[in-house]
């Protein structure tokens, strides 16, 4: 999917094969920025470490005649995943890990990263890809719509990438996912829910992962996760959390006629796999920047600088006062 | 300027007194922000610098309840100049200032951190001075209105500030005083320059420091500056490079009917300054910074999300075929 955003077609055996081993080979820091990345504090929003990874990057590895474009967007889509859980394992668990999984796809490199010395299981990486996949692209979202404006005045990919980490950390844009986990999390059964969520709207509480701004009936992506999630409930005896997220789904049916975006179901899924909640807005970038570097790319192709004009509508001509004069 | 853009108003005689302060007590690097600068090599363009410390000081300084809004706008106008002498002056010359001036306003901070040792004589304060306060607010320009779509999604000041930086760094934004003064200084009088435009021109080559997107006519901003920048010839003996900018000035009028912006001699006094041009659109951050806070409370005071719906004209529809039969 990143191979197609990026490069406008599928590509073909070899040319995967080729994408997969530049995906392996660039999974690694560079030594000064694992010294950045351990300056950030334990407290620190890992959206921020990501911004900050990506800015500090941009300064070590800058954009040039050989290095740029795709080949750029290939190195964050690699090392992305790396900075996340190098920064995650030494600030929580104070200890350097292993930057190196073998793996070529995305999510058996972050699972083995987060989980060292477990061993893997296929459902869980068909899970973590699949919405990865389906967390790639999605038109002109905040995050790419800022990523373009940047674009807009030739600033460097990093620029970009950077400006639609910041834009995505707003809990307006991402952060659904993990707001969604913890609305299920709060419930002990599904016989309790239509009750508590017809509560929280009366109290006009924000229900988060339901209703899309482009997805105005129904949000496709939903379907495939809400399946992985139903495979993982009955796989691992989690039924339970997955009755009470299917109780909520009905009951916003019911009361506000809005169905579940691809965050609802996506949340218990990394749940189901042991993902700290802290980490889920972050996947959407280890995933998405795939789809913010096929914007940049598209808008330096054919560029036009993005900038509106204000129409001022504050006071106007004040007299001056000195500064010994003033009340 | 600062004080009115953050507050809405002029600051009375206690009021300015207690800005000063804060300025004054916000100079100083916390310790991780140090070696996270330290690691970003000689070679880095110092507006990376900067976009990467905003996103570090936001990990160790999170908005909070107590540390939000006016306040960490404070921080920032108080801590870049800071930011961005350290790392100079480190990646540049390997030791460590001292990062404490005394001074209460931006220029004499800045000066006697690029300056150590040097007396700072009251005119180039006053000269650099003023270009931050013409600098400080321009309206919707492109990295003010980026870093109101970050904001449109309730991201931190850190993350609009951090957009608004790397929005400014691409040369169609920031960068025309950097390129006005390196095309002053291949000119060698003033005698050759109608002829050399004349050329640059007619190669279609961009002359920068001309015309604006909002003044048509005439940019105002640049008469104080071309003022400043006659006094500093006289005094320093820097006459001829100022006839040669006058020459490239009137014949951009004859060819072009163009009018230099406030970039064109702000270029020129930074260089009689003595400070590096890598710096001058750094220096443009150091005073910006005000005027994009203040779009970001304003935007906050009264938030939206800023998101366009995109109309897709690619290839609908298209076959899947299965990798091994890709050609």
């Amino acid at each position: 999917m990143a191979y197609l955003l990026l490069n406008g077609a599928l590509p073909n055996s070899s040319q995967y094969q080729k994408f997969l081993e530049e995906l392996k080979g660039g999974r690694s820091l560079p030594p000064r920025l694992r010294t950045v990345l351990e300056q950030l504090p334990s407290t620190t929003h890992p959206m921020y470490v990501l911004r900050t990874a990506v800015s500090a990057l941009g300064c070590m590895e800058p954009e040039s005649n050989e290095r740029q474009g795709v080949k750029v967007a290939t190195r964050l889509l690699a090392i992305l995943p790396t900075c996340l859980l190098y920064w995650y394992q030494f600030a929580h668990h104070g200890h350097r890990i292993e930057e190196e999984s073998g793996a070529t796809d995305i999510a058996s490199h972050f699972l083995t990263l987060l989980h060292p010395g477990y061993k893997i299981d296929e459902t869980s990486v068909l899970a973590l890809n699949t919405t990865l996949i389906l967390y790639a692209e999605h038109e002109f979202n905040a995050s790419t719509f800022a990523a373009r404006v940047t674009t807009g005045t030739a600033a460097d990919i990093y620029s970009a990438v950077t400006t639609a980490i910041g834009t995505l950390s707003g809990p307006l844009h991402g952060g659904a996912n993990e707001e969604a986990m913890e609305l299920i999390a709060s419930m002990s059964n599904a016989a309790e829910v239509p009750d508590r969520i017809r509560k929280m709207l009366a109290a006009k509480e924000k229900i988060m992962g339901f209703g899309h701004r482009v997805y105005k009936q129904h949000d496709p992506r939903s379907d495939i996760v809400k399946e992985l999630v139903q495979r993982f409930a009955q796989e691992k005896g989690r039924a339970q959390q997955f009755e009470i997220a299917q109780a909520i789904e009905q009951t916003m049916l019911q009361e506000k006629k809005l169905y579940p975006n691809v965050d609802f179901y996506a949340g218990l899924l990394y749940h189901f796999l042991d993902i700290p909640s802290g980490l889920f807005t972050p996947i959407f970038v280890l995933s998405r920047v795939s789809g913010w570097c096929a914007h940049i790319l598209e808008q330096r192709a054919d560029n036009r600088l993005i900038r509106p004009v204000a129409e001022y509508v504050g006071p106007t001509m004040q007299p001056f006062i000195a500064l010994a004069d003033r009340k």
